[in-house]
């Protein structure tokens, strides 16, 4: 008999990184939680990174997810905002990875397919997807909502054999 | 009496994160150790990462340093590549910070000025500056010889004013 899959996604951001719970069993997919660990921009570079850290660890402890999925995100910004938002990303896959978990990576398009069915949409439209999917869900900040959409597309995606190759790679 | 004070600099990559470790005691510097945490790029990118991770982790459980210290890196590659330098560098940003060092960020003419004399000038010129002020460093890549000009640069600075404000803010 199969068992439920319970997934993290993950949205990486160094002022806001949301996370959203789901569970995938077969093609059933039910909300677990969503949140959105915080940290203080008033803090030093290197606390707010502590901060993220340990704000998703314990998230990882008290939910116990067996994979995780993290967005390839967008670097259309300048230099200093993909650099800020590249070292919150490198600890948002390296939290799950140390606690044994597989980390997925998708790009934003291929969340969008998942979530709406098309390649391109607003983040709306995505929000407003995410309700309809996981009908029991709640979220407290965009981030948190993105997380969800994350983990709905890892729940699509994760027995398929491009996710395997992805992972063997 | 005044203690002598370990630093530990680290030069963040993907690929290859140099470290070097040396001892400040008044005026005096002493070379202590240096040397280079590589990844493996044909593994997932959340397993280079933990690789990053356990190996900074345990250079400062078998070296104990005092303080750290990281550059403010060079962004002025394209996004893919500033993406991930920012992954590594979160990585060498949370370790340090983890273990409870605090953790200097030291642009990188602050590094050539405090090295070479002058806020510009090239890598040759630092790496034979590195061995003029350490005579007994060795190194075994560009990035250890960087990482200990890093840890130069912040045993210079690290009683100015300058550093204290840094590290209030």
């Amino acid at each position: 008999m199969a068992e439920a899959i319970r997934i993290i996604g993950i949205d990486p951001g160094l002022r806001r990184t949301g996370w959203g719970i789901v569970e995938s069993l077969g093609n059933a997919l039910h909300f677990v939680a969503s949140g959105t660990v915080a940290s203080d921009d008033k803090a030093t570079l290197a606390s707010r990174l502590c901060q993220l850290h340990d704000g998703l660890a314990d998230i990882l402890h008290r939910t116990m997810p067996h994979e995780a999925a993290v967005e390839q995100t967008f670097v259309n910004r300048d230099a200093v905002a993909t650099l800020k938002l590249g070292q919150a990303r490198g600890i948002a896959m390296l939290v799950p990875a140390r606690a044994g978990l597989p980390v997925a990576e998708y790009a934003p398009n291929a969340v969008k397919k998942a979530v709406i069915g098309v390649g391109h949409g607003d983040k709306k439209q995505i929000h407003m997807m995410v309700k309809v999917l996981l009908p029991k869900a709640s979220f407290d900040s965009e981030h948190a909502a993105d997380a969800l959409a994350i983990a709905i597309c890892h729940a699509h995606h994760r027995q398929s054999a491009a996710y395997r190759l992805a992972m063997a790679g």
